[in-house]
Order: structure tokens, then C-alpha cells, then sequence
């Protein structure tokens, strides 16, 4: 690794000259710097503090700002609404914090061509509502919709509850703009739908946290609305059989759900404290599942929940609640979308882990959890995305463990699970990334890939100028 | 480029003990040497001999092959079915062919996780079909479906008529295991359906037309198979008019078809001599556009065609007919599925272009084809994709053009056709590859992607020795 160099007055003064409006940057002001130095992965001592915050208005003054530290050998983390949860936009070495909060446009929706083209600093869920003005539809749907911007879902492929019916981030995304680790503005792909015209470089950007390039353009695939949608809430005493009914729910009802979200006993418990709702069976079962459907019309999702809700109770449901009102649905995903607050309102800084494995996976994985949960006497609450075998196991730090082992130690758990879940065919992260506090455990489980990847990452950012630290 | 050596009697005792099987190779045969030593672009002045065909039965042979081709410094030139369309499988330096034709099992339909494993040599309607035994779908639906490998499909990122609904091969791949130049054999992916831990270089390979390594095992993706499927023929006097229903039809229906193929005046005039069969008002019209529904239930599709033959005779359509059982289906189809083998009746060598544009751009790049037809005195038909903007052009040799001069002629038009289409926001191929053939379109057209791409060829593939001289 590079020995990097600190922003000094001197840089501060160039810096100044490219992005020329001094509202723009954060310096000399502990205060306000501090608000760049941690994102959602956990505890305090993952934070560092960045010398300088900027917020760019356009890709001319980005790529300035690379060329910059390329000159001056000061690192640059890229960041977007700091909601990650794996430490990708934490300037671990200090130097640049370059915030795309200020790249909040809307370009285009193009209706004919049926593409959005919008900056990186868009927050997800605005793009999905404006589109939705027009009867289109943004199928990328990650769990953090309301807060995190569309550029940090591309920077990480970000998922979410959707996957199974519309697949992650990168199938939604036609093309990027991107100002590379040079200073270089290259755009990839576009308002084109096919491209078999040498190697999927769009594809290397999507999930690359930043270590690649700084996103300044999205062109993001639109569909049109689903018109109708339902929710089913159902109540299972055993995980094996929740998780069986999955693939037999899809070949039945011939129909992909666009979700189906998994929570477990001791995660309901939780949310129904903060929460202060009971939904049905809540003492008697194991886990719950979600299941939704997505329609034109409503005879058509009328026959869907029928039919699947058939096959539920003859798999071992204790009863299938339908939802198929605004009111209704809420009510059934309001503890699932308020899991994570509810463990943060015990333990502030808790941590999720985000494994995936071949879904039919899922019971050996939990069991494994549970396993781990007794040894190390830790409550391990377990929600996620059980189409597509996604779990966030997320342990809750004990009062008699203090604050400065608890790093180690939550590491060790989530480490444990994650190497399991890779052993089964899966992957240290579904859809949060690597940041830097999983790169040992991507290292561990994908060497042969690891290597290649740390070589094309060599040759694209030669002077390890962009998000240094992060996956390597 | 290095100076390749050739196999020599010693090599080939040294394959011997590789394959130990002799039937799985061919050495010193010119005549069974000769079918490997072209694919579908056009004229025999692309073919080029290999010095033997390996045809290996595991990767454990495949990776031992590529490291005697390292050692040796021998090309390599991975082979699906032939039925390319850019010369990807041409050896243009000699040396080895390896064709994966023995490599065609079905290894597990994995009905729990909806996932098919497969090896590369498997033709792609046979994995339609067994599928389909089982109730599932795989959405990859290139033309060739019939004679390509899905190997292939993954090598070009084929694409087809169903992009708009599913995606292109891409989108379907869950995994591959691949024998890396090098001989190591890497898995990227698997059956899981998420995954953000490093950089996607799953994605790297779909398309990468062998360049990087040999594909010995495919993971699959599958869904629920439609219930029912419709197709309407509307045709249209003005090619403007056709093809502003695309988005129009798509929002205001609400629903994505799973396909909307395109095609003009003079392909018309072609297949029809062909096929013998005469489309309605066939005389009258400028172009076609054949729109195929796929959905769960009758009601739904009847719903779905109502709806679009509202809007389309609405919107311009000359008529709007309506084909929702399969001997129907099957006349409307025959035109457009016949137009290679119509054309191919006239000039057996046609070559056929292959551009994307972004949809609406359609009929201005429909204007430039015209426009070259008439400046060169030849005749383009076109059909494609209309839902995704992909178009294939094929010039026709005229008579006075001797077959020497053909080449130069119709690599000349087929590539300013490109070049426009790219500087439309579009790229040289959208589904059919780069091969040797456009290999100088895409450096003009990509050169700050093209010069990444090379230096990612060069560190995966130091030596050169899969496939050279195709991208670059």
C-alpha cells in the first residue's frame, strides 16, 4: 500500500479552484467531518475521520478531483447516502470523502425509450415515485429505498426483497457514466437494450463500492406498473417446512412472487416489542413468511393468492393471511421494515450479516446460526430475502461483553456464518458488499477470483487512488 | 502478436495422452479439418484451417490442453456449434480448435432451487425442452435456438426476440465454472441468486467470445412457464408508425411482451418467394411487426390482445391479426424465422450486420440503410428485434461483384451501417459478437473501453493463447 498524503492548505486552496463554491466543502470543521465518517455497519470504531468532504455538482469538477489526488497521492472514498453496511464509504486513510449528494437530478424519463437517465445522488425511492407519475415502474427495490441514493445500489448491486421476480440492481442498470481512476469520463452502455460488442465492463462497475470509478451518469430500465399487488402473511411452526414451500410455491402457481422475505421467532419478538403489534400465531411459530405478488389485474391476483394459498396450507402452513389492501399490507410489513430499527433500539450498533446461499439452503444455514447462537450465548435474530436465500443474521452484544471486544468478537460470528454459507455454495455477501471489514473472509472463500479481481483492479487504478482498502 | 507455433506429430502424441481417446481428435484429415474451419458470417474467404480439432470429454482434459497450448505456445479456439455470425470460432492463427460438441450433458435440473447445471455443448432447445417437461422455462431465446449451443449463447451473450420481457443471456446465467487461460479451472457463481463479494466477473465472461477461457459447466436460471402465448402480425405502411407503438404499446397495455420482431418490405418479398407463403396485405405495407404475449391464463392474454389491438390500429396499424393457437402461430413465425435461410437461397454467403440502436432511433437508422442500399445499388433487407433496437442488414452480392471484390464491398457497408448505428447511441453488434470481423468498428467505436478491455485481456491471458485475434 501507497503511503498516502494528507489534504493540506495547499491542495485545500487547489480543491477550491475546481469546485470554486466553498459551500461545497467540509474542512477544518471536526464537526461536520465527523458526519462522513461512519456509515450503518456498526459500532463507533469503525468510523475515520476523512481531511476533506466535497460535494461535486458535476462530472467535470469529479474528474478534476481525480486528477488531483492522482498528483498528489491523497486516497478519495466515494460516497452516497452513507446507509452502507459493509464500510465502503469509510475513508479508512483519511483524505477525500467526495459526496455525490449534491448530483440529485432527474435528467430524463423517457417514456418511448422506456429509460430514466439520473445522477448517482437520486434517492431511490424518489426515482420510483416520479416514474411511477407516468405509469413506469423501477424494479430494483433494496430494503433501504426511502434513504439510500441509486448510485450506492449500483456501487454495491444492491438487492433486496425483489430479486427473485426482477433480479438485483445490475439488471435494472443500461449504462453508467463513469469517471475513472485517471480523470477519464467513459461511458458504458446506455439508452441500448442489447450490446455484445467485446467485454461486459458495465457489469464490472455494478458492485465495485467505488473501487473502480465514481458513477456521474445512471441509465436506469424502466417497466411498466404492476396494477395490483397482495401481500400473504404465513405462519409456519418449523423453517424446513417454510423454506420447502419456496420452490414448490413457483412450480405450482406457475408465477414468480416478487418477493418472499423470511423472519424468525427471535426477530418477531423484537419488533413486536418495538412496534408494539402482535401479529397471529406470533407465540406458536418458527418463522413467518412473506410472500408477494405482483398483477395486472385483480382476477388475475385473486387467482394467484387462491391458488398459492392452497398450496401453502397443504405444505404445512398454519393459515395464509391475505392482504390485498393498502392498509392491510402495511400492516403485515411493517415488522419485517421495522426489523432493524427494532434490534437498534437494543443495541444501537448492531451489526447485519448478509449471506446467501441456494435457498434450498436456508434451514442448514439457519441451524448453523442457532448452533452459533449457543456457543457463544448470543441472540442471533435472523430476517431476509428467503427467494433468493439471503439472510441478515444480525447478534445483539450482551451487557457482560465490553464495547472494545465486542468488534472482535461479532466479527468472529458473522465470520463464521459467512464462511459457512460459502461452503454451501453461497457468498460472503448477497447484497451489501465487501467494504473493508469483509475483505479477509472474500479473500478466504473465493481466492482464485480474489486474485484476478485484485489484478484488474491494479491496472484500472494503478496509483490505488480510488476507495483504497475497500475489497483489497 | 507472438509468432504461434504449429502442433506437430510430437504434440499431437502429446494430446493423445491427454484426450487417450484418438475418435476425440482429428489431425491430418483435411477434409473433417475443413468443417471446423468456418461458421455462419458469410463467405469462405473468412475460413481459416486448424491444425487439429480436439474434441475434449471433461475439464480435467481441457485444462491439461491449455497447458500444453501455454507451453507450446499453440492458439486455442474454443468451438460451439459453428453458428456464429462474426467468426469468433474461426482459427485464424491455426493451431487448436476445441470443440465442446462432446461436452452436452444436462448434468441436474435442480427443480427446488430453479436452477438447470449444464455442460456447454448442450443445443439450447434441448434445454428448452426438458425444462419444459417439468413445468419451468429457461427465457433465453436466441433465433438459432434450434442449432446453437448454450455454450455459445453464454460466449456471444446471444439475445433473441424475448430481451425486452427477459433479459439476454446474461440475465439467465447463474454461474460458470471456467478452465481459465492459464489451465486453472475457477468458479464464478453458482446456484445462488445474489451476490455483491468482489467484482462481478461472472459477467466478464458472458460475451466474451472465448477470449478468456473455456466454459465447462453452466448454471442456469429458470422460471415458471407461461401458460399461454398469443402473437399478432400488424402491419404498417410507414416504418415511423411501426415503430412509435413500441413504447406506446408497452405503457399503455401495461404489460411487456415477451417479444417484438421487426421486419421490412424487401425481407418480406424474400421469405415469401421462399416459404411460398403470401402475409396479408403483403404488397401494400412498408413492414411487419410480429408481438408475442406470454401469459398465465386465457382471460389474461385475451385481456392482453384486446388491449394492443386497440392501441395499434389506434396508432397506425394497417390491421391487427391475431394467431392464439400454435398452427397460426406457426405462419406467422415462418416468414420471419425463414428470412436467413430466404436470403441465404439467393447469396448462400449473405453476411448479416447485426447493429443495436436504442429503439426509437429505429427508423433513422432504418433512413441510413435505405440510404446506402441506393448509394451502393444493392439491396439490404433488414429484420430484428424492434423492441430492443437490434436490426440485421444483409447486403445481397450482386452479380457484377466478383466474390473477391464481396468481401471488402460488404464489410464496407456493413460497417458504416455500424458506425452509425453506434453513433446513436448504440454499438456495432447486439447480440451476434465481434468475432475478427468487427474488431475495427469496435476499436473506433469503444477506443477508451477498448483499451481497458485489452488490458484485462492481457492480464488474464498473458500468453495469448485463447482465441487471439478476436476482439483485438
Amino acid at each position: 500500500m501507497n503511503e498516502y498524503r494528507k489534504v493540506t492548505s495547499k491542495v485545500y486552496e487547489k480543491i477550491k479552484r475546481i469546485v470554486k463554491n466553498e459551500y461545497l466543502i467540509i474542512y477544518n470543521d471536526e464537526e461536520n467531518l465527523k458526519s462522513y465518517s461512519n456509515d450503518e455497519s456498526g459500532g463507533e470504531y469503525y468510523a475515520h475521520m476523512p481531511d476533506i468532504v466535497i460535494k461535486p455538482e458535476n462530472k467535470e469538477q469529479i474528474s478534476d478531483i481525480v486528477k488531483l489526488a492522482n498528483d498528489e497521492n491523497i486516497p478519495i472514498t466515494p460516497r452516497g447516502a452513507g446507509s452502507g453496511l459493509a464500510g465502503a464509504n469509510i475513508p479508512i486513510y483519511g483524505g477525500i470523502v467526495l459526496s455525490l449528494e449534491r448530483m440529485n437530478k432527474i435528467i430524463e424519463i423517457d417514456t418511448e425509450n422506456l429509460v430514466a437517465v439520473v445522477e448517482p445522488g437520486v434517492v431511490t425511492n424518489d426515482l420510483c415515485r416520479i416514474v411511477s407519475e407516468r405509469g413506469l415502474y423501477y424494479a430494483g427495490y433494496p430494503m433501504s429505498v426511502e434513504t439510500s441514493f441509486i448510485g450506492g445500489n449500483v456501487a454495491t448491486n444492491a438487492g433486496g426483497s425483489k430479486v427473485i421476480k426482477y433480479g438485483n440492481t445490475g439488471h435494472h442498470i443500461l449504462g453508467l457514466e463513469v469517471v475513472m481512476p485517471n480523470g477519464d469520463v467513459v461511458e458504458y452502455g446506455g439508452k441500448r437494450r442489447k450490446d455484445s460488442s467485446g467485454y461486459n465492463l458495465l457489469q464490472l462497475f455494478i458492485g465495485s463500492e467505488g473501487t473502480l470509478g465514481i458513477f456521474t451518469k445512471i441509465y436506469v430500465n424502466l417497466i411498466p406498473q404492476p396494477g395490483k399487488v397482495v401481500d400473504l402473511l404465513v405462519p409456519f411452526d418449523n423453517i424446513e417446512k417454510a423454506i420447502s414451500n419456496v420452490g414448490t410455491l413457483i412450480t405450482e402457481s406457475k408465477t414468480l412472487p416478487s418477493g418472499i422475505e423470511f423472519i424468525d421467532k427471535k426477530s418477531i419478538e423484537y419488533a413486536s416489542k418495538y412496534t408494539g403489534m402482535k401479529l397471529p400465531y406470533q407465540d406458536e411459530i418458527e418463522s413467518y413468511l412473506i410472500i408477494q405478488y405482483e398483477a395486472l389485474s385483480l382476477e388475475e391476483i385473486e387467482g394467484l393468492y387462491e391458488k398459492s394459498g392452497k398450496t401453502l396450507q397443504k405444505n404445512g402452513a398454519k393459515d395464509v393471511f391475505i392482504a390485498d389492501n393498502r392498509t392491510n399490507s402495511e400492516k403485515i410489513w411493517r415488522m419485517r421494515r421495522n426489523w432493524l430499527e427494532s434490534l437498534k433500539s437494543i443495541d444501537p450498533y448492531v451489526p447485519t450479516g448478509d449471506v446467501v446461499v441456494p435457498t434450498s439452503k436456508i434451514p442448514e444455514i439457519m441451524q448453523y446460526i442457532t448452533e452459533i447462537s449457543q456457543e457463544y450465548k448470543i441472540d442471533i435474530p435472523v430476517a431476509g430475502h428467503a427467494a433468493d436465500g439471503n439472510l441478515h443474521p444480525a447478534p445483539l452484544k450482551p451487557k457482560n461483553i465490553p464495547i472494545e471486544e465486542w468488534k472482535e468478537v461479532s466479527e468472529e460470528i458473522l465470520g463464521k456464518i459467512a464462511i459457512k454459507a460459502a461452503n454451501m455454495g453461497g457468498a460472503v455477501s448477497g447484497e451489501h458488499g465487501i467494504g473493508f471489514i469483509k475483505k479477509e473472509l472474500l479473500k478466504k472463500t473465493k481466492p482464485k477470483q480474489y486474485e484476478r479481481m485484485k489484478k484488474i483492479k491494479d491496472i484500472l487504478d494503478p496509483n490505488c487512488i480510488m476507495n483504497p482498502g475497500k475489497l483489497f
